[in-house]
């Protein structure tokens, strides 16, 4: 677990390296949208997204640094969502990562702007990543399509509307499933995806990979279901219980936290059994473990 | 006229026709947010921003159906940026082309997820131009960065921000300036610009291009401010006052009405001058005298 942990360290420094490079620079006029953009880039997080990008290239052949304005571009697809879905006609959240949310810190205005900002912002980048030597045009149009498809009303967006929607309300297993696979695996699918298309992986591998990342989409969720309801709150940077305070639909509410980590356990398993044929795949064997067990 | 109005209006049922095509089934799950995008984008409006892609592109020798999915995608990055200008938050408007806002229909947290549905959406259709006969992938990745480039922080959402930070407040004439061509002038000017790149126009001609659409571009703004104060509220459709009960900067409220009819004057003859070097202009010069006297 060592091992995964330093590999994981030093990923994460390439890609907050590569994120203070790609954003615009915080003293540009109207500083204050720049200053918010940063503000939410850089309170924190576990930077997995970019990591699966770079990763997934890696695992197909290509140096990881190649696909770092991919990867920026999604955590920046990533930060956007997460500053929307604080805002108040939303989850009305005060604390994100141990800090005050965007519109607590900037109001609703900017925040808002900033939201908008960064998810724009990441198609410029992410566009941009044509220009590394050796990335191939045609594959970064289909992961520009790819990545707006999988965050966009087809994808992340239509989990945030089923969880706003169903607040308060009794729903059945197809659609919490449907809820946590749009709203959390589209974005960690699309990003093991992307790596692998632009490594230039072919059709086969390309489903698998992407088949790994909805069972680790999927477990990852549940976790997060399960630290919100007996997490650490220092730990985990927001309020304990913020999902019953919502009257949210989770799978601890709908299986409670034994059979909640069961499902984990079997989403795992699965998840490392299609790794089987992949040579190199022990970071991503690793992963599986350490996103199961995790305390934030 | 008659002539410019008959192209305005076989361009318009074009672009409708691909939006209806490019926008996901409102009959899909969940259905709220394919009706909210819908809802909105089909409001009305001029669909002056495709059209300008289409003709734009026509202007240096390519079909204008060829550019619908930019055109399309354009359109639904205004679209967004409306929903938005008219949340709580923001301009808190309640009516927009003469129908209830997207939020007074279907709620803040709705309106919100469709705004950046359709932003998200937009650049999925941009990409897919790529698939259009006779179109190259390096223009397409061109057109997607300097989109979003015009669309994003360092272009449209500054001008937003300058715009919601400077209510209430006195600001220099530079700031009017950028605030203008930053809200309203860069996307036009990307349309233009869009259009004529995917149609394989040389570096002068692009040049050409965009500061005809920072003419037309903040000419454009100049008559909004003129007709927020002396528009007819039925033709507009929102009520006639709302810069100044939100205690807007504009330029009528910088040098009047009569001052700023002058200064529109002054930008439409530069528009024209621009155009002195391009054949088939007809158009484009047309368009100006247009959108300079438009009661709407």
């Amino acid at each position: 677990m060592k091992e995964l942990e330093n590999e994981l360290y030093e990923c994460k420094i390439l890609v907050e390296r590569a994120l203070d490079k790609f954003l615009p620079d915080e003293n540009l006029y109207p500083s204050e949208i720049f200053k918010a953009m940063r503000y939410s880039v850089f309170a924190g997080g576990k930077r997995l997204r970019p990591i699966l990008v770079m990763k997934s290239a890696e695992l197909f052949g290509l140096e990881k640094e190649k696909v770092l304005p991919t990867a920026c571009g999604i955590e920046m697809i990533h930060t956007y969502s997460l500053i929307h879905d604080d805002l108040p006609c939303m989850d009305n959240d005060d604390f994100r990562r141990g800090k005050p949310t965007c519109h607590k810190m900037f109001g609703e205005a900017i925040a808002l702007l900033a939201g908008d900002a960064l998810l724009t912002h990441a198609f410029y980048v992410i566009a941009k990543n044509k220009d590394v030597e050796g990335i191939k045009e045609n594959a970064v149009l289909d992961v520009i399509a790819k990545i707006s498809k999988a965050s966009g009303p087809l994808g992340m967006v239509s989990g945030q509307v089923v969880d706003i929607l169903s607040e308060g309300v009794n729903i059945d297993e197809k659609t919490l499933y449907f809820m946590d696979v749009k709203k959390t695996a589209e974005l960690i699918k699309v990003s093991l995806w992307a790596g692998a298309r632009l490594a230039g992986a072919d059709e086969k591998d390309l489903i698998k990979i992407e088949t790994y990342g909805e069972k680790i989409g999927i477990m990852f969720q549940i976790i997060d279901d399960i630290l919100d309801t007996n997490g650490d709150e220092k730990i985990i940077g927001k309020p304990v219980g913020s999902d019953i305070k919502n009257d949210k639909n989770t799978f601890v509410k709908m299986f409670g936290i034994e059979q909640s980590k069961l499902l984990a356990n079997k989403l795992a398993k699965e998840a490392k059994e299609v790794l089987v044929e992949f040579k190199n795949k022990e970071f991503f064997m690793m992963l599986i473990d350490y996103l199961l067990n995790r305390s934030h």
